[in-house]
């Protein structure tokens, strides 16, 4: 079966000039995939001119006039009826690509990826969801940034559907879920935990109680939930923090010539533990909860190589069937009234 | 002078069992320090034993029949008027102590201590606030967990609080001060930091605008200030993805007999790194806003080496005459009724 992309070549920090080459070198490594290059044709022409020609078979543009901006408010958003964004996700929509991909506008993603594609029965809005690694392997963490001001029930429906997507991808019958909040004392948290907290521990949900921030990293739990505030501050933080310790590191080995040396030596550990810890690496977060495709995030400021990474996790999750397999559970989890039973 | 600190020896998740033994390493390495040990004489008395006479004769023990539990809300907690927690403020209180340190219920320590030690006019709570290390010096963000519910006008007095820290221990005439969000531009995040933006913008703040968590660890500006909630978070899940990062390089190190020897060539490199990159270091967050004292908050599971650092930030903010130099900011930066002008 031959996987097709769409591509909001438009979004992002950088706009085509990362998106089309993260493109071009994705679709030489994959040669099962198609891409639809959404945006305006004449900035996207020119950066596809000199692909090889196997790679062109592959692609095609689909000229979008519009951009949203990445500083645009949702509502002005819905105006733009041919924004680069909201082509790409009404390709998904009509069957021409099972899968979108924009490092845009967050809010505006959620927003009309929501009307385009629409949520399970029982879940309000999607969330940004990303498996992010941990000692013993990954803890999916969702909301991070999508809905910053959310109520107790969109939280519980964010452990419903980290819970299914944990099912469907790592086959772990019940997964434990865990509640972001500033300690794992019940006494611990503001209102907004307190109540979801209820409303967690008295589902069917395998549900472990309060986690903290570095549970996340410890993989205490197979899915953390949590508002996108927290969510977004806490990824965004890590990202911070790599950095900071990267920069550190090669300050340490570059202190002078003897530890130059000692850095080369060790070049090839380092490099292994580079790559672990790159945040590039881990570019891509899915919009849980849509039915009606598969819809990738990518961060804003990616560059080529993070942008990549996001194309083949939504080619992943296409070839692994991930809507079809969270619907599955999904039904199997809620009544046919979209109620958790 | 000498300068004497009032220790909560009951506080945090180990007890007497690490505050005791940090004391006495601490106090060895800093002869012009005194310390009054607080808690159950029974509990205390033999962990003490084995202490030099040259040690012992610059600590006492301060009976306190009572212990603030880690899960204890803080309102039951008034009641308890013998708790280890509260007579080690009340030494400050009283003069006996310029410094209080305690790994205790952070609520508790929050509320009592406001009760105890007031907050500067024009403060409402005091902050938990620390300089964390950035990749061109350090920021201080605050709160980091001690008020999780904030108005806007705590926030904006947390700003306030933060500039007025800068200045006195960094002498940076105008601190820059963020504003912590999920993006930085004008229509991300919700009503609390809208709001809060609003009051930051009309002040006499240095107000830089709103910075992601990326950039606490970036060095973006000089004081980073978010809720309680969000720093928490932003702390805890820091201190989680060092710790995975340790074990991801230990990992790699211990690949194979060839990576074992290149790690162990590197071993100054990696020594140093680790050095730089440890939490533990980082241990002890300044009560910021009381005008009676300085209380320093300890990480609740911080080992004896970790809660050695919160002792030495202890001293160094009475050695430093931080509450004066607070205070004089504050003034000329509050009008006489506490508003800022």
């Amino acid at each position: 079966m031959s996987i097709t992309i769409a591509i909001d070549c438009m979004g992002g920090d950088h706009g085509p000039v990362v998106t089309v080459p993260a493109t071009l070198a994705f679709l030489s490594t994959h040669p099962d995939v198609e891409a639809i290059l959404v945006g305006r044709e004449e900035e996207l022409a020119p950066l596809l001119e000199d692909a090889q020609a196997g790679l062109k078979s592959r692609l095609r543009v689909h000229n979008a006039t519009q951009v949203v901006g990445m500083d645009e408010p949702p509502a002005s958003v819905r105006s733009k009826k041919d924004s680069s964004m909201r082509v790409a996700l009404h390709l998904v929509k009509h069957g021409q690509a099972q899968a979108a991909v924009s490092a845009g506008n967050t809010g505006a993603l959620v927003m009309i990826s929501r009307f385009a594609l629409k949520t399970f029965p029982g879940i309000d809005r999607p969330a940004i969801c990303f498996a992010l690694p941990t000692i013993k392997g990954h803890t999916y963490a969702l909301d991070l940034g999508g809905n910053v001001d959310c109520t107790p029930e969109h939280l519980f429906q964010f452990g419903v559907m980290g819970s299914v997507l944990a099912s469907a991808l790592d086959h772990i019958e019940r997964p434990t879920v865990g509640l972001l909040n500033v300690g794992t004392e019940e006494i611990k948290g503001n209102e907004l935990t307190k109540r979801t907290a209820k409303l967690l521990r008295e589902s069917n949900l395998n549900y472990h109680g309060y986690v903290e921030g570095d549970d996340i990293f410890t993989g205490t739990v197979d899915v953390v939930v949590c508002d996108g505030f927290a969510g977004n501050v806490a990824l965004k933080t890590s990202e911070g923090l790599v950095k900071m310790l990267g920069t550190f590191l090669r300050e340490e080995v570059r202190r002078g010539p003897f530890s130059m040396l000692m850095g080369l030596i060790a070049l090839p550990v380092l490099r292994r533990f580079k790559h672990r810890a790159d945040p590039g690496r881990y570019n891509g977060a899915v919009l849980l909860g849509l039915c009606g495709g598969v819809v990738l995030k990518s961060h804003g400021s990616a560059d080529a190589y993070a942008f990549e990474q996001a194309l083949a996790r939504a080619a992943d999750a296409v070839a692994n069937d991930l809507i079809r397999r969270i619907r599955d559970r999904m039904e199997a989890m809620m009544g046919a009234n979209g109620e958790s039973v």
